[in-house]
């Protein structure tokens, strides 16, 4: 597993997303994994309706892709006058932020750029270039601890672990994998499908047979079975945004797994990237997302009932700490309940 | 809803199966609710494909037609001698019991046959016409108890219940829908989709839909959080097999919807119909069916994720009694330690 090219092109964002000449070039997470297409954006709008249709997805990833809409947004102005300028760039923050709700990264990105922005105009620097170079260091960190994250995951693993995992736990999860091989550790998935969008089917599982690493697949309603079977040794998810104090929001589904493994002793490991959100101090701070019912009433396209059932389409769940073993993070292992520690950077189990 | 002709077609199993001519004509499940297409079987063969491709299925249909199909094994001897026509019937009823292990009923009506064939023989009758005629009493007998656990469990609900359910929970879970409605019960449905086959989307929603009760589809992963949100009253489901210490077996996903459900305070119902099987004394009697894991790695004909992606696909999982706060049956409602009292009738809390 010394062998880079057998990296999966989810395990680093810039395979993913750039900025090039006033366009964000993005590759089409919807068509994996049977197709490698990439889709171009010449307006922020065009970013804004990428996000939410899914074109690209996972917290830090679809920050990105807006921090990338930003600069379109100054581009679109340049010349104007700095009052012009930090209004669209204001008004495009502002459509961003109405995207996706759930996930902190997309938050702290847009208040980041909305500041630089100021900045780079008291500064008489190119308001565009300022936000893309921001953007592509941040993604280039955000690779950094993604990878580190993983890493930690890694050393957390046994060899003949069987690891249950829902959606796509994104780069992290993977360099976990890269991380195991590498340490000759042998490890094995069950992965979700993750309706109504099959993350784990199209984008998890399908990095796990590039890897190498055996993956199964099974539908929603079957990781009870499996961790009543003991077929299951570890669970692993990442988090969209985690609290101050320690509760996890994550892709719907996450909770119901986390209290079955828990009531089966099976230890539940959240794949924490850079720690708890600062300004989330609990539950309350948490948005669900309410994704288009319609979603749900289709599968690839196709419809799955009769007219006159109704949807709903909650994207994440709230998972309260008692229910996780451990926040995995770039800088350490923390318990749930203490992961505002990450901040401080006082307490570490790691 | 005292009109007649909204009933549901699945509430009633003799719109769904028949026997005429030596042919067994079926109702293709599959296509519901799109089209109602029949399927003429005229072997014992082509009836037990039809059970494994789950063209009928919940284990009373699928043992309705079982029985059936042994009718179609006697006619292909008629005439033969006693010797032969018995071990005609013998092989069919051993290729049926292969089809589908988990559900008792489909053991109960093969070994009722078996014996009937021979007390048909000894007394002259025609085998044939003897299977037909027990096996139409017995769809009719199930017509009964699947009307009495429906009103039973109608008898439980309260006025403005929402109703968590699990795949499709057969003709009892229609006729509590309908006497709900006659005891004027307002109540909602939410019901799972039920990968990989979609019998919640396909069979139960419809049925909702066309009863003129409010349903709300969600994906197998959504329960955990419906309840842990309080939109939850109630879950119902019902049983492929109920041992008599009270485990249930059910379509897999309910397992993990009980275990949710009881840690947030919420009933779990089983509609158990003609109660335990007499010959299953715990769960060391279930046999789970591990169907083809092809059906895990589609989703309506088309493929969810690449090749080398492995699947698993247990069609049922085990609920402990501890989980279940009762068990609806014709006879009346029983706590799940004790549905073992049905056999006796010796012991009701209804």
């Amino acid at each position: 597993m010394s062998d880079k090219q057998n990296i999966p092109v989810l395990a680093c964002r810039g395979n993913t997303l750039r900025y090039e000449d006033g366009q964000v070039i993005i590759l089409n997470r919807k068509k994996l994994p049977w197709e490698t297409e990439y889709i171009t954006c010449s307006t922020y709008e065009e970013v804004a309706r990428a996000i939410e249709l899914m074109i690209i997805q996972g917290a830090p990833p679809l920050s990105y892709a807006a921090g990338y809409g930003l600069a379109l947004a100054a581009r679109s102005v340049r010349g104007s006058s700095p009052e012009k300028v930090l209004k669209a760039i204001g008004q495009a923050a502002e459509r961003m932020a109405r995207t996706r709700p759930t996930g902190s990264d997309l938050w702290y990105m847009l208040q980041d750029l909305l500041d630089l922005a100021e900045k780079a105009i008291k500064g008489g620097e190119d308001v565009e270039a300022s936000i893309v170079r921001h953007v592509t260091c941040q993604m280039t960190r955000g690779d950094e601890v993604a990878e580190a994250c993983g890493k930690n995951a890694a050393d957390l693993l046994v060899d003949g672990d069987k690891i249950l995992t829902h959606c796509f736990a994104g780069a992290a999860m993977i360099w976990m994998l890269v991380h195991a091989l590498r340490q000759g550790k042998k490890v094995e998935l069950f992965a979700t499908e993750t309706r109504p969008y099959l993350q784990g089917a199209r984008l998890l599982a399908s990095s796990a047979v590039q890897l190498g690493v055996p993956v199964t697949l099974v539908t929603d309603g079957m990781p009870g079975y499996l961790m009543y079977r003991g077929m299951v040794t570890k669970f692993v998810t990442t988090a969209d945004i985690i609290t101050l104090d320690g509760h996890i929001a994550n892709k719907v589904g996450t909770f119901q797994y986390a209290m079955v493994a828990q009531h089966m002793g099976i230890p539940y490991f959240v794949l924490g990237y850079g720690g708890p959100d600062p300004r989330a101090n609990g539950v309350e701070d948490i948005t669900i997302e309410e994704r288009d019912p319609q979603e749900v009433l289709e599968c690839l396209g196709k419809r799955t009932s009769v007219e006159g059932v109704r949807a709903y389409y909650p994207a994440f769940d709230i998972t309260p700490p008692n229910y996780v073993s451990a926040v995995i993070t770039d800088r350490g292992v923390f318990p749930a309940t203490l992961v505002h520690k990450y901040l401080g950077n006082e307490f570490t189990l790691h």
